[in-house]
């Protein structure tokens, strides 16, 4: 492996993957960089990818990096946005090699096979796809915060509406996320009980301008795609459903 | 009770109040909307006003709604500057519902009879009148801080100065509030101490340029009038004196 | 003592001895003020001095002050960029008398006697002397401290690349100093280890485009030395080296 990325778009890359876990497998295809990876738990799932097309230099050999995501966090932390990245194996030492502006950093590999397994990503029919900005999605979330640690997706099948709706012990929240200019595919009523500290999480990567699209089904997982940095980052998120308290 | 009011409006009126209390009494007279209290040792009250002609819409019949302060600031965190907020009793489900942008809380309500009766703002006369900047009053106020937990404002009748002043056990500290610009009327010297920690969150509300008047006496309490949002919100606050550790 | 200068001249000067001491002598000299201090493990060094001519008014007489800078810091800290401070010594209540736009503060002081005595400030003779920009030397600092608690200064005689190294437990950095448009003079290879902790506090006053004379040598202590505030502040550092772990 020895790949040159901008630093703003390797970062937006991980960034997405720190949403979800520590510790990581790269896997270096020939087309690549891509994390996929579950949530202790297993509640939340990510799937990120760094096109090859993105980067500056690009070459690699099917290699898959077991990373602790913070530490080379930190190690990127004195870049400035312009300055190029360089990632390289150094087989002997089974180290990654990060270099920028005359900074060099050798991080430490952990075992991939010591790492949770990636999951797989269920190929799975939602009956409601729903597009709409990040900043909505946040204010649905955060929102429904105030009042309850759960928070309820509801897609309107008449209205066309897309809600976050909460219901606390002494206050009710309810709030569109959807907005007129953005489709909407909602051919049934759909509704479906999901935890927010999860999906702050999951939301926290999302700019305000990003378009998200959601799938969502009756009593059922979420799952949600959008794209960064230019269509070079690519995200797709699925998150697991609360059971309703009753 | 049927509200509509702009957002940044509606929360100066409720930052004065939340200076003083946490829960409160919410009068909606055909005028105004008005919170009076008192904080829990009865040392500092406030008295807030919110005009009807500084709302976009005012119907009310007389309502006393009883205010989670801190809830109601939470459900409005996400409004923006701009944006109109409806505020509307629910007289069945007994709940205030707000509404902005999509946003939509139901606030439930506190028994008015189990929130602390509201004070007498008691018609006093008091000898000194100061008009100051609410810059300056913060200065004299935090800056006392360094040296005790206590500050003596003093009204000097020949200099025509209006100064805080603070003995430490290692440090004095003196500081000038009034202003060349802004009209005194201190027709004898007067002096009385006030605990800094009620001065720090009375003043916190006011803005730099607010033009402040004070009214002090000699080892008395002092009260303190200004209106925010172009007017459309009145404030008085009212503050206890300490006794002179001798 | 009677000094009149600006606020951020002033705090500039102060700055810098507050990386290594809390209390100190302030010396007031004909031409100018002065304070020399090691820190309590006698590890770190500063000698800072603000210029007479770098003031509006000076007057001193040979004083020793004996000063607590945080309370001096915290005096200071309502006055705006451009204010002028006015220090006074009261010779009769032996306090400190500070002036600033209406603000007065009179600041009790300590007995001298108290205070740690001054180091000398040894004249030795350093076989490597470099020029770096505060930025890159921060980096270099910063960007060690990520893999471990202590640095090596390396001065490549044949590179004539100055760099800071560090090796952790898992990860290793190295991180270039130096830069191309500022001269270096390094006659042979050189490294010293230092702790990061003291340097981080030192590193701290300087500002990003300052340019910092650093000399070092083989196993030795280093000092540097720069200038702030166009030339009327000037400092020296020192700093002791710590022994390698084998």
């Amino acid at each position: 492996m020895n790949v040159i990325v901008e630093y703003s778009r390797l970062q937006t890359f991980l960034n997405v993957a720190m949403a979800v876990v520590h510790e990581c497998r790269l896997r270096c295809t020939e087309d690549h960089l891509r994390i996929t990876a579950t949530d202790p738990a297993q509640v939340a799932q990510v799937e990120t990818t760094l096109a090859s097309d993105g980067c500056e230099s690009f070459e690699t050999d099917g290699e898959v990096l077991g990373i602790n995501l913070e530490k080379l966090d930190d190690a990127l932390g004195f870049a400035s946005t312009g300055d190029l990245v360089l990632l390289e194996l150094n087989t002997e030492t089974r180290k990654l090699e990060i270099e920028y502006d005359g900074f060099g950093y050798d991080l430490g590999l952990i075992d991939p096979e010591s790492i949770r397994r990636e999951p797989d990503i269920a190929e799975v029919d939602f009956p409601a796809r729903i597009r709409v900005y990040g900043h909505r999605l946040e204010r649905g979330i955060k929102g429904c915060d105030l009042a309850s640690d759960h928070t309820r997706f509801e897609a309107d099948a008449e209205s066309g509406e897309f809600r976050a709706t909460a219901e606390g012990d002494t206050d009710d929240v309810s709030i569109r996320m959807d907005s007129e200019d953005l489709q909407t595919d909602i051919p049934e009523a759909v509704s479906s009980l999901f935890s927010i500290g999860y999906l702050t999480e999951l939301v926290d990567p999302i700019e305000n301008d990003t378009e998200v699209v959601v799938k969502v089904g009756d009593e059922f997982p979420l799952t949600w795609f959008y794209e960064l940095s230019e269509g070079n980052v690519a995200v797709t998120n699925f998150l697991a459903p609360r059971i309703a308290r009753t």
